[in-house]
């Protein structure tokens, strides 16, 4: 090999050593069932590149991500017309790493590509908690007759997990039937307050974080496929996370950049940052 | 014709039923005087397009677009060099319309077409109230000479319904001039008290609303012609919105989305939403 | 409805009139097999708006559009996720314009609609010519273990036609194998003396025309899913289309417009004259 | 004021000194007849601005700017709104110009700028030929029963200076009415051989040339408001630019650069250098 | 010269008589140490041109530019490659405005031009104050090695002045080295209150503002080299300037837009509009 | 490691074993004396995402990638303010490349990094010589009073190999010194007969081969620093590199893609397929 310095290749302050990781970093290029501006397929390779624009650092934790152990493993390699061998694929890669007794953190990708993930972590934490950032609701029972579709994926979740264990923030948009549901199964929390209510729950429960990038507003975060304006600014985004310092997060994923909407590259640059303070959060 | 389902070509949930409308949406693709930069020609049709990406319901009304009678006229042909012949024909759309009795949404094109709906509904409407928001005063005397002009729209509507009928929210930017005249007609509410202090005129009376898009703030509206920092949030003209809940809107417009700056396309969706909510307001 | 007059809605110079018509234009904005980047569902709408921005003569052809007569039918409803479905509707409707005998023009989305275009004619006009404008060969065998991909869809349309039938001008792009399958099978025609023999078939034989934009170099084509440099100049388009003047065109489609990577909107009017052109060409 | 070298803010090369100056570059940021894309107002300062991207020194015409004294006036003052106050200043600053033995170099702005200054021209030179680059034919009548349109801006000038003395090129776009009238007056040459043909005028007769940008193919010259494929590479137009050689060329513009659709910046740049070989052929 | 009026060429406002300007604008087009996204370089030409959208009133200040004094004396010339030249022409241009008794206002280019405007301040004013907007803290040691880098000025900076003179704003971005820095020497004000604090030092002295725009958001700042989301509205920077209004402010800059990276305008539209309220408030 | 399938990450179709490959490919993120649009920096990554675009199979040389084995070694890391320290980092990997006994084949970043590989490879090859496709010709004696530019850099290579083994292709910018420079020395090769002409030096010289990407026409090549109208087409350009069939290529690179400016995509995909033809052409 050649001997001057080359920049590193994997994410930004990642480890190369899998074995002493406590987290795996795994990029999900799918896309294969969003509804209106498709490209979240382009998020994982994107981010990472934006990731080395970053500070380590993180004043609002007060901590480095040289602090924290990841393995930056890649993006899976699916075949994007095959919706259910993808989600096979996540799950094996899911189950995987829990095997290994690491934490999974996904990067999208559309939403759909959570549910694998909780199909695999339900398997070992039967108790899991989800907590749901998003603009959306995702609980329709169907999408175009379809059931397995990001519009969806929180209703799947919930007939996994219980209504009662899925925890929904920022949601803004949905239809008349969705926001029933979540009235119903009263999975909203709307202000800080309910959500401090909400998280009463037994101490160390394990709790797997869903962020979808478009619960931020699209004044920032263009680069996504359903921009839906009145969203959280990054500080509110922060605010709510930083509400989760002492919980058990055991696995987390990040979804739904679509790069190409993102002439400026903020998008991009939010959604490292946004990764960056979740790895924080979770290790 | 065929008989595999096509897509709407009307704006989404409206009707395809003139008679049972009760609200005209009439596309307006005028910018003959737009200042700086051009191109709210292109607003109407974008913006419908973009409203197929919107839910119909609104979780802050708690309301669905299906609860709401509308009829998409489509746009007024004009012949952009022709100010005169194109004023006339919005005059003679918006006469038509009351003669219907129904309510007119005009879909801008530069704001000047607010204009010639005013006088249409002032011979039915003699008391009407007009509720302005906007980053511009838009009441100077003339501009570069000129007295039809969107920078003097307001003032020339006011010439029609007195400024005691004027309300104007969001002004951020005018000539010294413009701020003296609206201090002195006390056409400015510059918090949502006084807006409620202003709104307490006589019961029923019959209000027009006018919403220039750039009264958001740039970060999010960046498709229009002239970009002001330091407007609204969505959120914030939401809470504005809901303010005139129990009010007797009795025609809008919202008008101009210059589409070829918003690259993202984000500032014609957050149009079509902001449409969307003015309809459930009105109707 | 108002009297005051509006712009047309459908294809400019189409006829609103379906029974009259010769030509029935369907819009088929599916993408679900697109392998990189997606986005060619919205490629109809934003080309019937660009259509407005043409002239309707055409000096090389020396005809008006006026002179032809062709119904806009609208964008057909797919469920995007579900490729069979969205196929069989597309089979379907052109089942059906060929039962009016109306003359099928598809405009993309991806080149996988062309499939069952094929299928329906097959049937009709079991000696059909198909004659395919592309960068690309889209001759795989499979393309990611799937059969039914944009990649393989002139193989598929191959086992309908049989090879013999078909011609492939503009092709730059492709594995070894394709281009040893299209060698062998004689498909490809270089140069315009390989195409005018090519063309000397029987007088009369039906004759479907496929054109791919990407056809076209990505320099005037860049909002297109694959952009492959090396293409045809507009005129050199032009030069090639106009060998098929004296064919029997009974059916056509242009596709893969992908708009949103066509900041400038080059693009979209290329394509809409590009259907100009063939529209003239085939009526 | 401050010592330390300051950039030019005029032209690249241009002289300081006015009455050294053989030549006068004037902005011409008008586009109030712009039928579909607005916004060559902003064309003069952002092709002033991509000069400074320029060498001086061209290797067709083996000559550099340094040799041609040329003054750069800056941007004429226009009420937007007003055509006829706009024409009749651009008609004044070009009878000046000619009054004190200059030529006059319009950077447009919109094609009807093109038409003042002939009417100034063509009261000092009254046997003026104008030889005129376009996309567009421009011969309509009236246009939306408009007489005085970009559209009809060569039909106009036809009328002061005779069909006989016009000489188009590079027409691709127009109705069948001007196509024929090209025709029947003879002005349009196809070829150079036929270009050449048309050049054969009485020696030193006074010429002005005028270039539509959208000559140019819009993969290059994205940036105009009504693109049109099927133009000229920028070696085609050098080429068809070089038989002028030898003409006594007594005043030109260069118009239509449409900037805020060209994303890239090399349409920008492509109007520079197009003016630097005009400004070197000229003088 | 031409007698038509023509479009003024320098800062909209300013004066064209140095020695009657109070302040003396100097375009700085400096981005040689830039880490991420460079082309500060293009920002004083593109706000020039965006200042003539802007009103010349200020609604907040209830102040207009025409009642300040200021001239316009373009951009310093630069050797880009050669660091060391350019900081010292700043310097000497820095010098030379105080020698006339004048108050400098540099625009950016990058942030290091601050640091040789504060060399030459520091003579005439040897306990000057720095007052420092900014999304980082720029007060590394070195930068790969490098002393005089964008990312180390207010280190550099605070060695002239004595950390006790120097306050920032708006940090929120950083090495966990530089935060430790800032709190040992106590130069963050995090609230406005901490804010007004340490504005209490004795009355008149002399003040230098810098503001680096990315301490915007990047929702509304986009186009900056590097973006960090969690920054301030517009509104909320100006309720933080309006803080100085009794301040002796003899000095300012603003810098660090780059507008390529600002493709709907709004950013430039921006810097423009904070030097409008930078110019008010120091003069 | 987790099981399932990864995407690779380095280019595509390279090997991940460096000692089994014959070419090693080295990415030079380095544009610090860029005179005009920065960015070149971003240049090799973003090609590498794009190389997963192409077909590995080229119909023009008819070879695949996998005929060739090139490593991908990633990118160097600059300290980008430093550019003697860049310089000697290319020198030195350049130098290990050739004690390796493998070809180089550098990635730009701008063209400056051609230098220090020609210093590395004349020790090895004294009778190195050169062919540079350009639209500049980069031969000043200095740029700006600096010798080390990438406006100089063929000057200072033709000073290591002698003119006369410099040969320069598609040259169209320059000053009238560097076109003289050219003609005196007889550098320029004008036609593919001078081309050819020039070629006929002893067989198996060794060829460094050196492609500033801007040599394509700034239709498809946006994404470069200094674009320049009137260059080659694709073809054209792959027409002059068949050429090149049966020399000794021991070398390469291929530089100034500036990916900031390709808003589409366009030029990014052009750079990969050059880059797979120069590889297959050498290898």
């Amino acid at each position: 090999m050649l001997k001057v310095p080359f920049l590193p290749r994997n994410w930004t302050n990642s480890t190369e050593n899998f074995d002493e990781a406590d987290c795996v970093m795994v990029g999900l290029p799918y896309d294969g069932t969003c509804s209106y501006r498709p490209g979240a397929r382009f998020g994982p390779e994107l981010i990472r590149i934006a990731s080395y624009g970053l500070e380590s650092y993180s004043p609002i934790q007060e901590r480095d991500l040289d602090d924290v152990k990841f393995y930056d493993a890649g993006e899976i390699e699916f075949q994007l017309g095959n919706r259910e061998d993808s989600l096979q694929k996540i799950e094996t890669a899911a189950e995987e790493t829990l095997l290994h007794n690491k934490k999974w953190l996904g990067v999208g990708g559309e939403h759909l590509v959570t549910f694998p993930a909780i199909k695999a972590y339900s398997k070992k934490y039967p108790e899991l908690y989800v907590i749901h950032f998003d603009a959306h609701a995702d609980v329709r029972e169907d999408y175009i007759e379809e059931k397995l579709s990001h519009a969806c994926v929180m209703r799947r979740i919930s007939e996994i997990i219980t209504p009662d264990n899925l925890i929904q923030i920022g949601i803004r948009s949905g239809t008349q039937e969705e926001f029933e549901w979540m009235k119903e199964n009263n999975t909203i929390a709307k202000t800080q307050e309910e959500f401090k209510e909400r998280l009463k729950f037994p101490e160390n429960k394990p709790v797997f974080l869903s962020v979808d990038l478009d619960v931020l507003d699209p004044s920032l975060m263009s680069g996504t496929g359903t921009p839906e304006p009145g969203g959280m600014t990054y500080n509110e985004l922060m605010s709510w996370l930083m509400l989760l310092k002492n919980l058990n997060i055991v696995g987390a994923d990040v979804v739904e950049l679509s790069p190409h909407y993102d002439q400026s590259g903020v998008s991009t640059v939010t959604a490292a940052k946004v990764i960056r303070e979740v790895l924080l959060l979770m290790n």
